[in-house]
């Protein structure tokens, strides 16, 4: 399970399902070996063994290739860890993050996924859409905190999720400096700190 | 003055700092109308008036000339703005990545080199470098508040300057949602909070 754009999923459904899932699956794999620029079609169809035809004329190139993967993310059944206290579940959000960087492929291909943002609109739309999907369901950590009366009620969730993974996201992919234990033990204690100090109250 | 990638600095030199000042103002000037993919030696021979075969041969390619424009920057005298406080010193840092973001052609061209950085490993050594800079310059922040008394001795300067503005990249190039003066003023006061909690203490 991951908080990151390219997790393959296994979804149940009929044969368009597993067809969708299989140029998704080729998708994200092509991503990962060559990726954004050496993305094609045609690596897409050889990989999933879909007819070169049917991808075009179904997902249209690479800008639907890559909205689709974002899309179907949408569908599966990522939550974030129930650790039991705000503050490890701001760790454990904040690892799975790293975790998923730190892997070879998913790493790769949701590397290639941000890249592909900055070139294409409809993949920077799909990717906001993903990532506030994400945001959203890693909220409930938040609200967890709230029912144990470790924060207030008018707490500003969205805020607090984005502050523990940000500092990740911002030496990945803009001072490309490495992620370690110590950087995401840091950035979500922050994140906890600035919440416990009342930051993120909302009046 | 920035922190970011794309401010154009008037430098004292002679007839090759000049060019190189005019090559650098022009690879700027054309990342920002064009962006990353649209950059060509072409496009900033023409811009800057100096002749293509000698961008050719001092500068080699579009690599080259984005890794000129970042080399450059270090020699600078971009300073944090010091208003007298711990919180309204990292206010500003994060207030200057954003008004930096907010200039159309500042912005555009720092995006456009931060996105040149995903496709070129020449372009992503040269941007590691140039935040390194840029965070170490910003780390007298910390200083001032450890002279001040605000934070102890021991600190992780290099965290805090980067958890200052982390939430404001991590919007503009992943989550892709704007920024505005409630988010800058956040992401400041959680970096503080945080600070003053002890999560950036080195012992």
């Amino acid at each position: 399970m991951s908080t990151t754009p390219a997790q393959p999923v296994t979804r149940p459904g009929g044969r368009t399902a597993r067809t969708r899932a299989a140029v998704r699956d080729a998708t994200l794999a092509e991503l990962a070996a060559h990726g954004h620029r050496g993305l094609t079609v045609e690596g897409v169809a050889e990989r999933s063994g879909v007819h070169k035809t049917t991808v075009y004329r179904r997902w249209g190139g690479v800008d639907g290739l890559i909205v689709d993967a974002l899309d179907l993310a949408a569908d599966d059944d990522w939550q974030p860890a129930d650790t039991g206290t705000f503050a490890g579940d701001c760790r454990a959000l904040a690892d799975a993050v790293r975790r998923s960087f730190a892997d070879r492929t998913e790493g790769a291909a949701s590397t290639a996924i941000v890249a592909a943002a900055f070139q294409s609109t409809r993949a920077a739309d799909a990717l906001r859409k993903f990532y506030a999907d994400r945001h959203q369901r890693s909220e409930v950590v938040v609200d967890r905190a709230v029912a144990r009366g470790e924060l207030p009620a008018e707490t500003d969730a969205a805020a607090i999720v984005r502050a523990v993974v940000a500092p990740l996201y911002h030496r990945l992919f803009v001072t490309r400096e490495p992620i370690d234990e110590r950087v995401t033990e840091h950035a979500a204690a922050a994140a906890v700190a600035a919440a416990l100090a009342g930051v993120f109250a909302q009046t």
